[in-house]
């Protein structure tokens, strides 16, 4: 319909005839004339209505228009007076002087103004989610996702990777979140259940002989949706066989570079990799942002012989620690702002927070520090480079979790005074523990999943010591996310039996879930490893936004509902009847 | 872990060292050598154990092994005997000379054999799935879809189109098929549907000013599965808005034929248009393989007066017609097999079926012929081109009904008869009515869906004859199968509620199913229209399979069962009850 788009007349197209479509945006009536801003995907032109050029009835037509009618016109690309030529805009030279228009539709007056930067609250974008695209800052990233999708499906495709789509309807096979169930109605009683990852299957494709297998993969769990997940999401799924962990890592970062560089940022490789414990120990997170340090320091040796027992007590301990960050400039803060930071430490599980606030006139406080020698104090501030306006605060008890304080920590006092992060981060963190032990399940549970290859060399710690037990597993940390995770597989049926039971299935239940892949493992299986990318949150820290809803078209709210549609929503009684169900 | 793939080696390679991996494919020994075929995905290569030159215990391990046990060799690539060169075979000029070799896994014997051609049972082939895939038959098929889907993408990225994934869970809106619905925990008593398609939030993406959309999306629909249908499949889906049908199909033969480009498959543009009631009329098909004759030929006007009173009587009724196609070849069929065509004319809805074979001695048999008269035989002679050995075959009653009976006899016979068919076909078929008849349901039903626009010029005929009314729609047909489908929207409120009451919704049940939708159109809705391309139906038609199970990785059996991993399958009380539901 259009020879033009709104967004890329310049002065050397002055003198053109164009038709243009889109939506009207802002409208103003001045010294007889009509402006019109017409809005569409690609930018915005004025257009200028005058009763002296206009054909027929077109001025008419202009002054009924109103803001977000879609319409059509025709005129003449002319150079706009010298005086109203707006350099912040990239049609700014020039305007349109109309001859034809076509009103293509009309519009009610939308709830909330289309607009970048409105404070609407969210629920009623959600509401008119389709007036909410119309923003530019939403269409632009649609756009970011769609070119990163494509570029990664580039960089697999050209790397002789074969996508192939596995099943949303599937077997069921709780662990980890819980399963989307879908009753059959040709099998009643049966159920599907929608995958949480298509993991399974691309194991199996690699039995198969697919040797390089990748999916832009839509997953489901349903779990009780925390701020940021979706009951649905979309991951990069890769699965390479006859590889080692260094082949598979290899390619993933060459595929990740060119993806990245393809939407313009640089990712350089080989990336930096951390090992899980050293991520831990340094960040007090298995997913650090690297671009600010307020690294944890290990204090355990200082406070040994010190009188304040709580660090004496953690230090004496076996497998506990005194563990301290500096948060430069927090130091200055007033006593109660200080105080709320214990809130924010029991939130990652502290029972309270010890702290000593360096103060600008080099006095101290702290509610702790009289209980510290001279040596004690002096080497503390040595190892945290302590200067006036310091912030130092404790975590003391079992080294995990004291590093998950603070780290924990660490990234709050990072928002909380504004560290500036140039760029983006990215990096390995490897070599996850096999286990972890679950204290309400009362057994050891996948740290990453139960079809990792173990450590080879570590399979007899199993008897003595699973915890220490590590894994071949990578998770890709960018800016602070696990941004994707991925790892080797098992790829003998004997050894996953194994692992299914130590992790507490019985035979008989390891069979019934995951009997088809062991089975697939006893045909000659290949040694295979991959990975999965979270492609709603790598576009969501492209896109600079801070919620993975940001970069869906429409997703959902935090109980599950796409406000929208008004779906989940009632059913008849026939449609639960054809699947032989009733409510309780 | 390999250097090189199993199917690239040539003479040039003689001499070089190289790492291969893959299966061990078959084994020979001979003369005290083993001989082993490696297959990877790229294809074979022949490894020879010599027991002089393999190192330490390989000669031994070679010994051990057996068919599909992966492993990985190390050796020398050395020229083949003269006697021994295989000029089928792409690396048949060369064999790698093993010195190492290492056993990656051991496989059990498959159930059936890795080859290509075998008659295995579908079953058991799906229940193994996995050794199936491994076949290199298969293997291509999977490639090509990847390849064809990555074209297509390609083609609609560079015509500035934008992939935007919509949600999976969305509402239940039932018309059509079924929907598949998805139990709600977070809302008791709540459903979401898997959707048919994404047409709604296509929609929806236009109001929202996205203009260019594409998405490759998996569809879903709870039908009683015919021979060729799948609970989840896949189409291309696309969306434009600001355009007009030749827009549209226009932009669409570009993407198209880029597309099969890229495959190697040559679509020449612009494609042939036909109306739909030209094709009803000359293959009784709104699908129809132009790449053969046996046109429909109309003998209304030849039988007004005949003797015959089933054609008279049609020739004679406002509406009804008497028409013929001429299976050339088939006049020589013995009496019984002509006898049995009857039964597939009553499959294509026929009470029974009148012919005539003519004979290649000139004589006729018929059990009709004895009512024609001369004039009426010259006539029909001439009109159907009859030859010695032609089979003649008529339809008499109501249009539609009798050119589909012709259609599928028209179908039937090209199979029957072995009719070869060269390269693809590819054509529109356009301008379908916008309505039948719904006998069971007593109402006017949308022949494409609910949401299609009409012929403008012809909304009068609403209220004195609906089934006249065209509407702005085009099938893209592929090999005689409906490869595709799209339509232009209503973009207006008010003509889609017109609309859908017209249909049978009262205004409450259309605001309930569609009331965002009718919303959506309130803000300035934009022309639009697209197209749904149906993924797997095209990749069968250019791999050349019959059943579109073959390019699809995991497909299910037509009581909806994935035989590899037993779903559906039952589920725990436990989950039931946490989405408040119970066995009826």
């Amino acid at each position: 319909m259009h020879t033009r788009t709104a967004g890329e007349l310049r002065a050397e197209n002055i003198g053109e005839e164009v038709t243009l479509t889109g939506w009207v945006w802002r409208r103003r009536d001045h010294g007889g004339l009509i402006f019109c801003d017409l809005r569409d995907r690609t930018g915005m032109t004025q257009c200028t209505f005058d009763p002296e050029h206009a054909q027929g009835s077109a001025f008419h037509t202009a002054e009924t228009m109103r803001p977000e009618w879609p319409i059509l016109v025709h005129g003449t690309v002319i150079a706009r007076d010298a005086e109203t030529v707006n350099p912040k805009l990239p049609t700014g030279e020039i305007e349109v002087l109309v001859d034809h228009i076509e009103v293509l539709g009309r519009s009610k007056t939308p709830p909330f103004q289309i607009e970048d930067g409105i404070e609407t609250a969210e629920d009623t974008r959600l509401r008119y989610r389709y007036l909410d695209l119309r923003r530019p800052e939403m269409a632009e990233k649609l756009k970011l996702r769609s070119d990163f999708t494509f570029a990664i499906r580039s960089a697999l495709h050209n790397r002789a990777f074969t996508e192939v789509e596995t099943p949303a309807l599937f077997k069921s096979t709780p662990e980890g979140a819980r399963d989307f169930i879908v009753p059959s109605r040709l099998q009643p009683g049966s159920f599907y259940a929608l995958p949480q990852s298509p993991q399974l299957l691309k194991q199996l494709l690699m039995v198969g002989g697919v040797e390089r297998y990748y999916q832009v993969a839509k997953c489901f769990r349903d779990e009780d949706l925390r701020a940021d997940r979706q009951p649905e999401f979309t991951q990069v799924d890769i699965e390479m066989s006859f590889v080692d962990q260094d082949d598979v890592m290899g390619a993933l970062e060459d595929v990740l570079a060119d993806a990245f560089a393809q939407v313009g940022v640089e990712m350089p490789t080989p990336l930096r990799r951390i090992n899980y414990w050293d991520a831990m120990d340094t960040y007090g997170s298995d997913k650090p942002d690297t671009r600010f340090g307020m690294h944890l320091v290990d204090l355990t040796d200082v406070f040994k012989g010190s009188k304040f027992k709580v660090f004496s007590g953690a230090a004496n301990t076996e497998g506990h620690v005194v563990k301290a960050i500096n948060a430069k400039g927090a130091g200055t803060w007033p006593r109660a702002q200080i105080d709320k930071l214990a809130k924010v430490a029991e939130s990652f599980g502290a029972k309270g927070l010890a702290w000593i606030a360096f103060r600008e006139d080099g006095s101290m406080n702290s509610p702790i520090v009289k209980f510290f020698s001279d040596e004690e104090m002096a080497e503390l501030k040595s190892r945290c480079d302590v200067e006036p306006g310091d912030l130092v605060m404790f975590a003391a008890g079992p080294r995990l979790a004291s590093d998950e304080i603070l780290g924990g920590m660490r990234s709050h006092m990072a928002d909380a005074l504004g560290i500036e992060c140039e760029g983006h981060d990215f990096l390995w963190v490897v070599d996850f523990p096999l286990f972890h032990w679950d204290d309400d399940a009362k057994r050891y549970e996948a740290e990453h999943q139960p079809f990792t290859l173990p450590h080879v060399d570590q399979l007899d710690l199993l008897e003595t010591n699973p915890l220490a037990m590590g894994s071949c597993t990578y998770d890709f940390v960018m800016d602070g996310f696990e941004a994707g995770g991925g790892g080797m597989r098992i790829h003998d049926a004997e050894l996953q039996l194994k692992m299914l039971e130590f992790m507490g299935f019985t035979e008989e239940r390891a069979k019934e879930q995951f009997g088809f892949l062991m089975e697939a493992l006893t045909f000659g299986a290949p040694p295979m490893g991959g990975f999965a990318l979270g492609l709603d949150r790598v576009c969501m820290l492209l896109a600079g936004s801070d919620s993975i809803r940001d970069v869906m078209a429409f997703p959902k709210t935090s109980s599950g509902s796409d406000l929208m549609s008004g779906a989940p929503s009632a059913v008849s009684l026939g449609q639960l009847k054809e699947v032989s169900l009733r409510l309780m």
